[in-house]
């Protein structure tokens, strides 16, 4: 259990750490910085007992863990702060999508006495806001954990994922962005640009075709609604693995286009068929449920 | 009220027609063809009374609704058969996924005594076979009807499907192959062309990647899962407006790959922010369920 906890960004994420720390009682005082009124006045409604900031400075010391759970690209701004307040007995955390980034950004801005061992729960959703928080968004969800000589922090860290229902993995910073870049951050590029591709027939061709999106479509507009300012720090600080998958995923497209052009069964198909394997994988490794069209009715 | 409905092909959709006719009483006699044996003992369970065909031949006579819910691919051999047993008060309709080809094939090879109005009911699933047919499987569900210039005819199907809960929609067949490439064919070829792609990257970086697919992959899998028959018949029949939509996603993926190359944040995120409103749009046309992921835990 730590004494003081301190949640800067206090969104979805923020707010689901939040509830889960108070459902496990994992800390005696819980400190929040919030920036919007909006979502401060939400929060108050979770528990009255929380310590709203309103600079951080000075005025917290002492403080056990820090977690960073504002979009990326509010982190240069929030270290000098952290560098201020914290001790050598502190440990930050964050939640950030992509670690090379953060990883370099702690070692050239971060005091050297400070220990910062970076997180990155896959639990995300396309709403955000404390108001779609829960108490139970990190169950049974892997939550990587990149690796550091600090072994007595990183085991707090690890205990404390594993505490609030996650499956630890440990990985180095460049590994996991690589693989994020193909089961994640893809995935959403992807969808954003399938939905852009939509929008852009409606106008050439002036016919409202979203009505029927039931067709497949619809799947791709939930992922393509997500929080634009978290997505795009992750596009950006992910640009070397994004622009590799991207001309992967290309060079595939092409080579589709092409099966269709002349017809081509026996290729076309084989692909066709081999996909249809990775469902079956996922559903076996618990990554989804089982059941037709996610038990959409 | 129908006397003799002939459905041919029983999977899905077809057994969905089938419990769909027998829940809302549209017919006297059902007969099915179907060539899996599996399928036939499946369907067994469903109804006794139906009537299982060996043949299309003149065993079977004075059909007033035959329903074809075979792949396409299958529809030019059957069309001989069609042509043996109906009379020009039967009415033909099938549930193809595509159009054009359909229409210029009956054109052709159907004879001129004959009417065929043509139908696709937008209520597929990545699952196939009777086991997963539902009696509501069309309740609520966009069904596009081919305009004909048989009215009476005409006016049968469409209430036949409206009967059964769908929301009728008249076009012209290129019409409807136009916005289907975009609704429905090019997601599912995206979905199959991520599912790839990351299945190269498994190869290529010996990693089992599968396992974090909860990060957004998952949702793409659900999709690619598709029966492969089905959407071989799809993208080499629409193959024009497939070849059109492709090029327009690909400029996109360009476009949005120099963004990233470029940090240019002003166009990536407009991009990113216009996305969004889409979903929205779609949870208000009820075109899906309004919950975060879809509602899964």
């Amino acid at each position: 259990m730590f004494n003081k906890v301190l949640i800067i960004g206090c969104g979805l994420i923020g707010s689901s750490i939040l509830r889960a720390i108070k459902n496990k009682k994992l800390a005696r005082n819980i400190y929040i910085f919030e920036k919007s009124k909006k979502h401060i006045s939400l929060i108050k409604k979770i528990n009255k007992k929380i310590i709203f900031l309103k600079k951080l400075d000075h005025n917290i010391s002492d403080v056990d863990l820090v977690v960073l759970s504002t979009p990326m690209s509010s982190y240069e701004k929030i270290i000098p702060n952290l560098n201020t307040f914290l001790n050598k007995k502190s440990i930050i955390t964050d939640v950030g999508s992509t670690k090379e980034n953060v990883y370099n950004l702690k070692e050239k801005k971060l005091k050297k006495y400070l220990t910062w061992i970076l997180s990155h729960p896959i639990s995300g959703s396309e709403v955000s806001g404390p108001q779609h928080g829960k108490k139970n968004l990190f169950e049974n969800k892997w939550c990587v954990i990149i690796k550091d000589k600090n072994k007595t922090k990183l085991n707090k860290v690890i205990n404390f994922w594993k505490k609030i229902g996650s499956n630890v993995i440990l990985m180095n910073p460049n590994e996991h962005d690589k693989i994020f870049a193909i089961t994640s951050h893809l995935p959403h590029l992807i969808a954003y640009n399938l939905i852009k591709t939509a929008q852009d027939f409606q106008k050439i061709n002036k016919k409202n075709v979203i009505q029927f999106s039931a067709g497949g479509l619809r799947d791709f507009s939930r992922i393509a609604a997500s929080n634009e300012i978290m997505w795009r720090d992750v596009f950006f600080n992910n640009k070397k693995n994004m622009i590799s998958v991207i001309n992967m995923f290309t060079k595939n497209l092409n080579s589709f286009k092409k099966n269709i052009q002349n017809l081509d069964d026996k290729h076309l198909r084989r692909k066709l068929f081999n996909s249809k394997k990775v469902r079956k994988q996922i559903v076996q490794l618990k990554q989804d449920i089982a059941k037709p069209d996610f038990g959409r009715e």
